[in-house]
C-alpha cells in the first residue's frame, strides 16, 4: 500500500517546501534580555529521588529453623551445594519433588533474583546399596540364570531352598518346613503387623509368588522363563551370603550406577531440570576424600581403627568449644535407628570408640570395591563425600547446601561437622534448605503401600508441565501430598492457564491482521485498561514479595491466576460490548505472566506469548513451510470445494461460486494455487516466486477466455431458451384445431382436417396426405401435453 | 542398556538382604552418657554472612550530565516514557539507533536489573511535516498526475514554471531565466556553500534532474511517467502553494502516519526491538490535550493569543521561584534556529509575547487539519502531546524519559515546562536518558550527503544482529560512527561468537552420544577447569559492574569476547592433549554468555547453546507452527465467515451452514478453534492437545443433545401423525354410519342415532344427548372432508 500512489522515494523531498519563519526585531531583543536575567551555563538542581526500602529475600534455613535474610558471600554470586541421587535404582516421585522444587528455587534465585548461581550437585556411585544391587545382579545372572538352561528337578530343588531360606530370615515364628508356608502366611495378620515390620507385605508377597512358581514347576508347570523372575527376589539374598564375598571385579561395581545415572539425568532432563554447573562422582574423588579424612585425623576429630577404618569422633567435636555437633537436628543426636541407617548395611561390626561416631573410611570386605589408603583397602564413608566434593568445588564456606528433609541427620550433620573439623571454621554451609517430604493421597510414599511411583511411571500419567506446576502449588519446605483433588486443581490451572494464552495469540494475530489489512485499530487506554495496568502493577508487586518470604511459588502462582481471571473478564466485557478491546495491555499482562512461568521453570514460546507446550508441536521444527502449512490448506481446498459443489447444483447460488472464486485468486497471493478439477476436489499446489508470477499471467488469460465462453454459452441457451418455448406454444393446440386458420382454408371435415382450401378448391391428395402428417404428429404431441398436465 | 540383563523392576527388592547391625551394649550407655552433656533440643548460635556492597546502578541522567544512581519510585517498577516518531517518512538509521539502544536499554533494567518496567511511547500522527507530506502527495496526484494523460505542450510549460519558481526560491542570486540554469548552478561551489546552506546539494540535484526532463521533454524526449517522476520535487512547493489550503479532508491527513507508523512498526519488528507497553497515538488525545492546556492556563503558565493560538509562557514559568526553565540544556535558552525549527514550519507567524514562548494549541488554517476547541478550530503543538500522553499513563512524577540527544531543546525543556506548569510539581522526570548521535562514516547522515541509510536497505546489506551489535558496541548515551573499521569489528565479533556457539554445540553432542553409547566419561574437575570456573565468575562480576556502570554493554561484550577466547584456548588444549575437556565447564560459561546475549535482545536457542540464527528467520525453522499456519488459516476462516454470511440471509441455503459448522467442527481435530462471534469474522485459536480434547469433549456433549433433541421432535412428529391419521380415518365416515356399532346399539331412528341398546332397553335420554352431540360433530366433519374432495 502506498499513499496516493506516490513512490516512497518521492517522500524524502516533501519537506523541500518550509515556509521561512521570522521574528520581528523587537522579540530578538526581548529574548536577549530574558536570558540574561539568569546565568545560563549551569543546569538548575536535581533531586535524588527518596529511596522505598523493598522487600529483602528471605529463605528457610534450617541452621535457625526461620525464615533468615538471604546475604550471598559475595554480591552477585551464590555457591550452592545439592545433594544428588545415589544411583541404583529407578528415581521416583520423591526424587522428581526434590529435584524440580531445588530446581525451581535455584531457577528463582538465577533469573528472578539474577543471582550467578553456581550449582553443584553430586552422584553418589559408591554406597552400600549399590554394592548390594550391583552384587546381587551379578550373582543371579551368573550363579542361577547362567548356570541353568532348563527346569530341571535339580533347579526346582534349589528354588525351595532359596524359598525356605528366605522365609525363616524375614518371617519371625516361621520353623522352616515348606509345606507349613503358605498356611503360616494366610494365618499372619500382615496389614496389622506391618505397622511393626514395614517391609512385611513385600515378604510375603515375594514368598507366595516364589512359593507358587516352585510348586507349579515341581509339575512340570511353569517355564524357565517365569520361574527365574518369579524366584529372583527370594534367591538373591542366599545367592549374596553364599557367594558376595568372591566377587570383585571392580567393573561390575562401576556399570550398575553408571546406567541408573544416565537414567536419572534424563528423567531430570524429562521434567526440565536444569543440568548441575558441575557433577561430582564421588568414584572421582576417593584419593580427595582419603587426604580430606586424613587432614581431619590431623586436626585431631577423627582416628583410625584396628579394622582399618577411620571415624569421626563426635564427641570431641561436641566438646570443643569452637564446634557444635548436630547443628541441624541437635534433638536426633542420640537415635541409634538413624545413626545406624545413615552407616550403611555393610557395617556389620564396627570398632569406633562413641556410638554416634561415623565412619569416614569403611575397610572394605571382600565382596566390596575398594581403594588402597593409609589405612589399608577401603572405601569413603557416605557423609564424608559431599564435605570434600563440595569444599573442591565451592571451598570453605558455601552460600546454600539443600537436599531432602530426611537427610537433615544425620548425613547433613555429619557433613557440616566433617567439614567445619577439616576447615576449623565455625560456619561450614551459610543457609541449610530442605525440601519437604513426599505423600502419595495422604500417605508416606513406599513399595509396601503400592503407591510407589517412578518418574517415568509418573510420566505416563502426567506430563513434566503438571508435575511441576503440582510441585510449585506447594511451598518448596512444606510437605506435598500427591493427591486427586491437587491433581485436579493443577489441571483447572494449567487449562485456564492454556485457554487465556490461546485467546491472546487470537486476539493478537486478529489485530496484525486487522492492521496488515490497512484498518484503524484503536489504542487509547480508558480508565478501564488503566485499572488493568494497576491491576498488573498490584500483581508485580504482590509476586515480587511472594519471591521475597521465602520463595513461596504458591502464593506467586495465585497472583497469576487472579491476574489471569482479571484479563478474562476484561476479554468478555469487549464481547459483550461492555468495554473496547485494547490488545496492548493485554500482551503487557501476558508477557509479564510468561516470563514469571518461564522463571519457574516453564518455557515460553518463542512469542513469549504463552508457554512451550509439552508436546512439543507447537515448534515448527525442521518441517518445511509446505509441510506445517499443508493441512491447513487442504481444509480449505475441500471446505471450498463443498461448497462449490452445493452452488453448481443450485439456483440463485452464484455468490457462492464467485466468492469460492476471488478466494481463489486471492490465494496466489499466499502462493497456494488450487487447481479445481471436475472430479475429486481442487489440486493444491504450493508455488515459489516464479510460478506465482506465470500463475497470475495465466490466471487473467484463463478469466479473460472464461468470460467469451460464458457469453457463447449465454446465447446459445438464449437461442435454445426460445426454441423450447415456441415447442411448449405449439403443444398446447388440440390437433382438430391445427389447420383452423381460414386465411390457409374454408371446410374442413369432422376430424378438422381441411377438404377445401381458402380459395374453394378442394384439398389435392398429396396436401391432404402431408396434412394428416402433421395432424398425427401434432395429436401425439398434445397428448404429450395432457399426459404432462394430469401429471 | 540394562545391567546384567535383569530386569529394572527386581532391583526394588535388592535391598532385601540387609544384615543386621548392632551396637555392644556399652556404647548404648556411653551414647546417652553423651547426648545427655548438652542440652539437645535448641540449635545453636547461627551467624549472619556479613554483607558486601554490591555495585549500584548508576545512569548518566541528562538532569544533571551526571551518572546518578538509579533509585526508582517504586521498588521493583520503573515508569518510562520514550518519545516516539514522528510518522511521514521511512525510518532511517537515526531512528535504529534510538530505538535499538532505547531497547537494550529497557531490556537490561527489565531482564538483567529485574524491574518491572512500564515502557509508553508516542506515536506522532498529528504535525506539520505530516500535514504538508500529505498534502504535497495529494496535490501532486490530484493537480498533475490525473490531470494529464499526455505530455503535451501544455504540462511542459507547466513543468518550467515550476523549475523557475522552485529556483527562485532556493538558490539566492538567481534571477529567474530558465536558459541561465544551468550556466547558473555550474558556476556554485556547491560542496563549499553547502557549509552555510546544508540543503544546497539536494535543491541542486533536483533542479538539474526536473530541468533535464523539462528539455528533453519540449523535444519529445522523454516518457509521461519519467516526466511527472522527474519534476515532482519542484512541483510540490509550487503547488503546495497555491492549492494547498484547498485540502481539507481530513482523511488526508489522516491515511500517511497511518501508513507510515505501520511500517515504523515492521522496521522495529525486524530489528526485534520489544513494541512499547502502551502506545499513544497524538490523533487520539486531542481532548486530554485540549483540556491539559486549558489547565496550564488556569494555572497562570499560558495565554491564548486572538488568532486562537495558545502559547506558554517561558518568561512567567522561568521567573516562578518553583521552577526552572530549559533544566536539560539552559545554555540553548535563546537560541532562536533551535526555538523556530520547534515550533514547526507552518507556524509562519505568530502572536505570543516571548521569543522563547512556544505554541501548546495552534490555530489551524485552510488546508491544515483542525479540532475544535474552546480557542477555535485548531491542533496541539508539538512538545504538549509528550506531556499529555504520558503523563496521561504514568502519573504525574515519571522514572525515566528518553530520546535523540538532539530532541533536548526545544522538545523535553518544553515537556518538563509544561507537565511542571500542570502539576506545579519540581520534577516531572526523575532521569533523563538521551541516546547519543549517529554518525556515518564519520559525517553526520543527512540526506544531501547521501550517506542517508533507510532501515529498510540498512537490512538488506546486514542482519539485524549486525546492526544491534553495532549499536551495543557503542555507549547508549555516546555517539557512535557507522563506519567500516567498525562494522568489521563487529562482524569479527559475530563470527567468533557464532564459531564458539557451533564448537559448543558439537562438544556437547558429542558429549551426549558417548553417554547414550553407555561409554563412561568423566565430569571431574582439575585446576585448569576450576580456574575457567575462576575466569567466569571474574566475567560476571564484571558484566555486573558494567550493567551498574551506566548500562555500559561496550564493557559487557568485550569481557564475553575475552572469556569466549579464553574457553577457546581451553578447547584448543584438549586438542593438542594440553588438558582433559569437561564439558560442563564450558556449558556452564556457554549458558551465562547466552543469557547475558539474550538480555541485550540476541535471542537464544531454546537449548541456550547459542543464539538464534537471524537467517532462519524467513524459514518455518525458528517460526513457530502457528506463525507459519496462520495465514492460511486466517484465509479459510475468512472465506468460512463470507460462505455464512451469504448463507444466513437466505432462503434454502441452509446446506451452506451444514458445511460451515462440519468445517468447524473438523478443525478442531488440526487444533484450530473459530469462534464465531456477532459482528466481525470468527476469532481464529490455535489450540493445543489439552484444549483441543475438551473441545471435542465439549463437541460430543453438544452432538449428544442435538441428537436427543431430533429424537424427541422425530416422536412428537410420529404422535401428530398418527393423531392426524386417525382424524382423517374418522372424518370420512358418513354421521348416519357413526353408531352402527350392534355390539352397542340394536335400533336406531332414521338418522341412524340409537334408540335402543344392545340389551334391548331404551337409550336413556341423557345417552342420547351425548349421541346427539357426537353426531352433530360427525356431520361438521364429514361435511370438512366432502369440501376438501371437491376441491
Amino acid at each position: 500500500m502506498l499513499c496516493h500512489g506516490l513512490s516512497p522515494r518521492s517522500l524524502f523531498f516533501s519537506h523541500i517546501y518550509t515556509p521561512d519563519l521570522h521574528f520581528p526585531l523587537p522579540m530578538y531583543k526581548a529574548l536577549l534580555r530574558q536570558m540574561s536575567t539568569k546565568k545560563p551555563v549551569t543546569q538548575p538542581a536535581w533531586h535524588m529521588p527518596s529511596a522505598q526500602t523493598p522487600p529483602v529475600l528471605r529463605i528457610n534455613n534450617s541452621l535457625t529453623r526461620k525464615k533468615e535474610p538471604f546475604v550471598p558471600i559475595s554480591p552477585s554470586r551464590v555457591s550452592w551445594y545439592c545433594c544428588g541421587p545415589t544411583v541404583y535404582n529407578h528415581s521416583h516421585m520423591g526424587h522428581a519433588r526434590n529435584y524440580v522444587c531445588s530446581d525451581i528455587c535455584r531457577r528463582i534465585l538465577k533469573d528472578y533474583f539474577g543471582y550467578n548461581v553456581l550449582f553443584v550437585q553430586n552422584v553418589t556411585d559408591i554406597d552400600d546399596k549399590i554394592i548390594i544391587a550391583a552384587r546381587q545382579q551379578y550373582l543371579f545372572e551368573e550363579k542361577l540364570v547362567k548356570k541353568h538352561q532348563e527346569l530341571d528337578a535339580a533347579l526346582v530343588e534349589e528354588g525351595k531352598r532359596f524359598v525356605s531360606a528366605y522365609a525363616q530370615a524375614n518371617l519371625a515364628g516361621f520353623e522352616g518346613e515348606l509345606a507349613d508356608l503358605v498356611p503360616f502366611m494366610d494365618s499372619l495378620d500382615v496389614p496389622a503387623l506391618s505397622a511393626a515390620v514395614p517391609k512385611l507385605p513385600m515378604y510375603v508377597a515375594a514368598l507366595r509368588k516364589a512359593h507358587d512358581v516352585v510348586s507349579r514347576a515341581a509339575q512340570n508347570g511353569a517355564s524357565l522363563a517365569e520361574f527365574m523372575a518369579a524366584i529372583e527376589d527370594v534367591a538373591v539374598p542366599s545367592l549374596d551370603k553364599e557367594f558376595g564375598h568372591t566377587v570383585t571385579e571392580p567393573e561390575i561395581f562401576k556399570k550398575l550406577p553408571a546406567f541408573w545415572e544416565d537414567k536419572f539425568n534424563k528423567d531430570m532432563e524429562r521434567l526440565n531440570v536444569l543440568p548441575p554447573s558441575v557433577t561430582t562422582r564421588v568414584s572421582e574423588y576417593v584419593p580427595e576424600i582419603a587426604a580430606f579424612v586424613d587432614q581431619i585425623i590431623s586436626n585431631g576429630f577423627a582416628y583410625a581403627t584396628d579394622d582399618g577404618s577411620v571415624y569421626f569422633d563426635t564427641v570431641k567435636f561436641e566438646n570443643h568449644p569452637d564446634h557444635d555437633y548436630a547443628k541441624l537436628q541437635p534433638w536426633n543426636k542420640g537415635s541409634l535407628e538413624l545413626i545406624e541407617e545413615g552407616e550403611g548395611s555393610l557395617s556389620t561390626q564396627t570398632l569406633k570408640k562413641n556410638a554416634a561416631d561415623f565412619a569416614l573410611w569403611k575397610a572394605s570386605k571382600p565382596g566390596e570395591p575398594s581403594w588402597d589408603s593409609k589405612w589399608g583397602p577401603g572405601r569413603p564413608g557416605w557423609h564424608i563425600e559431599c564435605s570434600v566434593m563440595a569444599s573442591d568445588i565451592l571451598g570453605s564456606t558455601i552460600d546454600i547446601h539443600s537436599g531432602g528433609v530426611d537427610l537433615c541427620f544425620p548425613h547433613h550433620d555429619n557433613e557440616l561437622a566433617q567439614s567445619e573439623a577439616y576447615f576449623e571454621n565455625k560456619q561450614w554451609i551459610n543457609y541449610f534448605m530442605h525440601n519437604g517430604h513426599l505423600h502419595i493421597q495422604g500417605q508416606k510414599m513406599s513399595k509396601s503401600l503400592k503407591n510407589f511411583i517412578t518418574i517415568e511411571e509418573a510420566l505416563e500419567t502426567y506430563s513434566a508441565r503438571q508435575l511441576r506446576l503440582v510441585f510449585a502449588f506447594g511451598y518448596w519446605d512444606k510437605p506435598i501430598d500427591f493427591k486427586d483433588s491437587l491433581v485436579k486443581e493443577v489441571q483447572s490451572f494449567e487449562s485456564t492457564l492454556a485457554k487465556f494464552f490461546t485467546t491472546i495469540r487470537a486476539l493478537n494475530a486478529d489485530y496484525r491482521h486487522s492492521v496488515s489489512e490497512g484498518k484503524y485499530v484503536s489504542l487509547k487506554l480508558s480508565d478501564v485498561e488503566k485499572a488493568l495496568l494497576v491491576q498488573l502493577e498490584t500483581a508485580q508487586a504482590d509476586v515480587h514479595a511472594a519471591f521475597c518470604d521465602n520463595l513461596s511459588t504458591p502464593v506467586v502462582l495465585r497472583v497469576i491466576g487472579d491476574l489471569v481471571s482479571k484479563a478474562n473478564t476484561y476479554i468478555q466485557g469487549s464481547a459483550t460490548g461492555q468495554n473496547e478491546l485494547r490488545i496492548e495491555v493485554l500482551l503487557e499482562i501476558t508477557r509479564w505472566i510468561v516470563k514469571i512461568l518461564d522463571i519457574l521453570g516453564f518455557e515460553a514460546r518463542p512469542d513469549k506469548l504463552g508457554w512451550m507446550d509439552s508436546d512439543a508441536s507447537d515448534s515448527a521444527g525442521s518441517a518445511s513451510k509446505e509441510d506445517v502449512a499443508m493441512p491447513y490448506v487442504k481444509a480449505l481446498s475441500q471446505f471450498r470445494d463443498e461448497v462449490r459443489n452445493l452452488a453448481i447444483g443450485k439456483a440463485d447460488a452464484s455468490e457462492f461460486l464467485r466468492v469460492s472464486d476471488t478466494l481463489r485468486a486471492d490465494l496466489i497471493n499466499l502462493g497456494i494455487s488450487l487447481d479445481d478439477r471436475p472430479n475429486g476436489g481442487a489440486l493444491v499446489k504450493f508455488l515459489n516466486e516464479l510460478e506465482k508470477e506465470e500463475f497470475l499471467k495465466q490466471q487473467q488469460a484463463k478469466e479473460q477466455q472464461a468470460k467469451e465462453k460464458e457469453l457463447k454459452k449465454q446465447q446459445q441457451a438464449a437461442a435454445n431458451a426460445k426454441k423450447e418455448e415456441e415447442r411448449l406454444a405449439k403443444m398446447k393446440i388440440k390437433p382438430e384445431e391445427l389447420f383452423q386458420d381460414k386465411a390457409l382454408y374454408s371446410e374442413w371435415d369432422e376430424q378438422g382436417l381441411p377438404t377445401k382450401n381458402a380459395a374453394g378448391e378442394e384439398v389435392t391428395k398429396s396436401m391432404r396426405k402431408k396434412l394428416m402428417k402433421q395432424y398425427q404428429q401434432q395429436e401425439k404431441l398434445y397428448g404429450e401435453y395432457l399426459k404432462s398436465q394430469s401429471a
